[in-house]
């Protein structure tokens, strides 16, 4: 009889991973199993189905359960939620949610892309209808119900990290009469340093948000948000307050976590039982900067780390060496992201660090549309090589952060950024581009050898 | 008495030099001659003020004489011509063109940052009045009034590598009636593979330029172009035929021509002459991945070598440790983008080759606004090590060619390249960026180990 691939969760690291054990393996049998309606979407694109910039919400379903049966022989069941995993009795139980049933079926290998849920803190009333979170295509579709309509004048995000910005840009471009941001921090985007963030406000309140830093939320009532400055008038408010990672079938199961509730895997995707892997959001993921496993719930290492995961499955060999920490978001108007670590990480992780903050320009200064650019870098003050870098920018200057990005995996100093050959033309950058310049600045703190 | 610097040419590499070496040394005396009326300025912008997109000439501008003396207390002496250098009495001799008489100006340390010129073959015709290069603000001072009138409608451009190609397109953006592109070889843009090339091609034909391949000039006469196929009419005849550096003068003085016919630098910028210096387009710089010296006019060379060039004739330790021959130009609507080697240079430096060519977008799919992008990466067919890639795409496409630039310089494999954390979010890339995909399909044509 055929060895059987049971796949848990059917978005990037769940389906990835069972399109890469096909790939390898033509005689396995894959059964995935998928609590929602939905298989492989991008939920990144969530916020730009509310603000309108994506024009429908089938626009972000990257694959259908026809075209994964068609095209890999993927045995696909949606609205099919796995209740439990006995790894001894190598079952999954499986509840049926249509025909209201629970069902046993068998593996011979185990994939856990169980994903991530966004956190809904034990506050009262978060459980209200007018309070929601940003994940599934469950939530886009509320949302996009309720920005058509009248009877959303107010509306209050909850935290200040990507997908709460996001959907903050999001109400004011649908016309939204009041957008307030409430952060208990006094910083959005604290994978940012505070001097970098601060651009970040400084950019949201130019578009219109109301960025109120500082200010804790205490629940939801009466068509308000409580918070410890006061009540604020709300006819939605959205959760933006981070994931958690869905863990809890496999700690259930005997399976070991890691940090944050994590999943724990090595390199190869392997949780710490004999044939059951993990990726995506539902597993830690070693950073080669800190050397140490995090939780970077990010379609990016979704989709690596499946593939890995999927490769082995199928008998192949594959590893994933790890992530620097790369994320991007594109809010009222600009650009912002890192890569490796920031400031403060830096110095949790036991770098002597030294920094370099430039403001440039996205092309040569004279050439029409050129933008200000802010990239911050961060070094090892002993031996110069870059720890992580920032920006904040318009105009495209985003992807810079890929120069950084490789620069940190490579593990290249900041003298030797400073001499890269990067690309150089009056309409694209300036002749020294903007991360060179902050390199050049960083270097000046670094002891005289 | 203070030790003196004479630097010839006051572009990039030569004002680069002489700030660098006055902020190493506060007691050396600076003086800088310039045969032009200009020091400091951007040639690069020059086809973007002919185009119109630049407003004003006097933007690319970078600095003028007075705030060189201000700020760095540099004599600058324009309108002087070096014409001879004795090494052993330590003087250059120095045509001053407004007094029209000759002076000696004694060295103690010598600068050469005499720059390239258009190549003009010697042809029937070529130095009328209506043929010009592309160089010089004056050059571009004699182009912009020429578009002005009604005597340019048929513009003819001889040679396609980037200036040819910029020119191309500034003309049909100015309105001329026909833009005719001649090359001798039968792809433009030789830098590129001609699998890459030909989607240049295809740009410059979709923008309204009559591409004409194979095509070898012969003279300039009766306002035409004489080729090898006929006439072609013009009113104005465009040379980008490349540049060769300016070695005469370093050659007269004994000192050791290289490559192309380069000064011959070592990593510190030094020339075979004690005490002399050379950077910038006059001067050679060694190739990080071929291993060979090479000739390369770029901006970006100019200033980066200038810089080391300067530190250490100011008494400081710098070195420049090579090129890996990045380039990129936005051409009729599309970006292109090259580094490392491309598949007949990595040949001829003698690896195994294997490449990938692929098909991707520069965001995610279903994004407004997300465009179409090639890309191509060539890499060790052994050792899997990445020498180089190509790009050509719009929507502001061509800015990965850093990463790639950095991953070459950095020596990482295609492996390597697949597994970074490049950043994803759906308004700037797609979640698997086009580069890595490329490098995945490269993978493929590896020895499976």
């Amino acid at each position: 009889m055929a060895e059987r691939l049971v796949v848990i969760g059917t978005n990037a690291a769940g389906m990835t991973a069972a399109t890469n054990a096909r790939r390898q393996r033509a005689d396995l049998e894959i059964v995935t199993l998928e609590k929602s309606d939905w298989i492989s979407y991008s939920n990144c694109g969530i916020p730009y189905v509310v603000s309108g910039t994506v024009d429908d919400i089938d626009d972000l379903v990257v694959r259908t359960p026809q075209q994964q049966r068609a095209e890999h022989r993927i045995d696909v069941r949606i609205r099919h939620e796995v209740t439990g995993i006995d790894l001894d009795a190598r079952l999954v139980e499986v509840r049926a949610l249509d025909q209201d049933r629970t069902i046993k079926i068998g593996f011979d290998l185990l994939h856990l892309a169980t994903g991530a849920t966004p956190v809904r803190p034990d506050l009262p009333g978060i459980d209200a209808p007018w309070v929601r979170g940003v994940q599934t295509l469950a939530d886009a579709s509320h949302l996009l119900e309720r920005v058509g309509g009248d009877d959303v004048r107010d509306v209050v995000v909850v935290g200040g990290g990507y997908i709460g910005l996001e959907m903050a840009e999001a109400f004011i471009d649908r016309g939204a009469r009041k957008v307030t941001l409430l952060d208990a921090a006094d910083q959005p985007m604290r994978t940012l340093d505070p001097d970098m963030s601060e651009l970040v406000t400084a950019a949201l309140r130019r578009y219109g948000v109301d960025v109120r830093l500082g200010t804790e939320v205490q629940g939801f009532e009466d068509g308000a948000v409580v918070t410890t400055d006061g009540p604020v008038r709300a006819d939605l408010a959205v959760l933006g307050l981070g994931v958690r990672p869905n863990g809890t079938l496999a700690e259930e199961a005997g399976i070991e976590l890691g940090v944050a509730g994590a999943i724990h895997v090595d390199r190869r995707q392997r949780t710490s039982a004999e044939g059951v892997y993990a990726a995506g959001d539902c597993a830690d993921v070693f950073h080669l900067v800190s050397g140490r496993q995090v939780h970077i719930a990010l379609g990016t290492v979704a989709n690596k780390t499946g593939r890995v995961a999927g490769t082995n499955l199928g008998g192949g060999q594959a590893s994933f060496p790890g992530v620097v920490g790369t994320a991007i978001t594109r809010i009222c108007e600009v650009e912002i992201a890192r890569t490796g670590l920031n400031e403060a990480e830096a110095e949790d992780a036991g770098f002597p660090v030294v920094t370099g903050r430039i403001e440039s320009t996205t092309r040569a200064g004279y050439f029409p549309g050129s933008a200000p650019i802010t990239v911050k870098v961060v070094a090892d003050a002993v031996t110069g090589r870059l720890l992580g870098g920032q920006l904040v920018g318009s105009d495209r200057a985003g992807l810079r952060i890929d120069t950084l990005a490789t620069a940190v995996t490579a593990g290249l100093t900041l003298a030797e950024i400073v001499d890269l050959d990067l690309a150089y033309a009056p309409p694209m950058s300036p002749v020294w581009d903007p991360v060179q310049v902050a390199a050049r600045k960083a270097m000046k703190h670094l002891p005289r050898t």
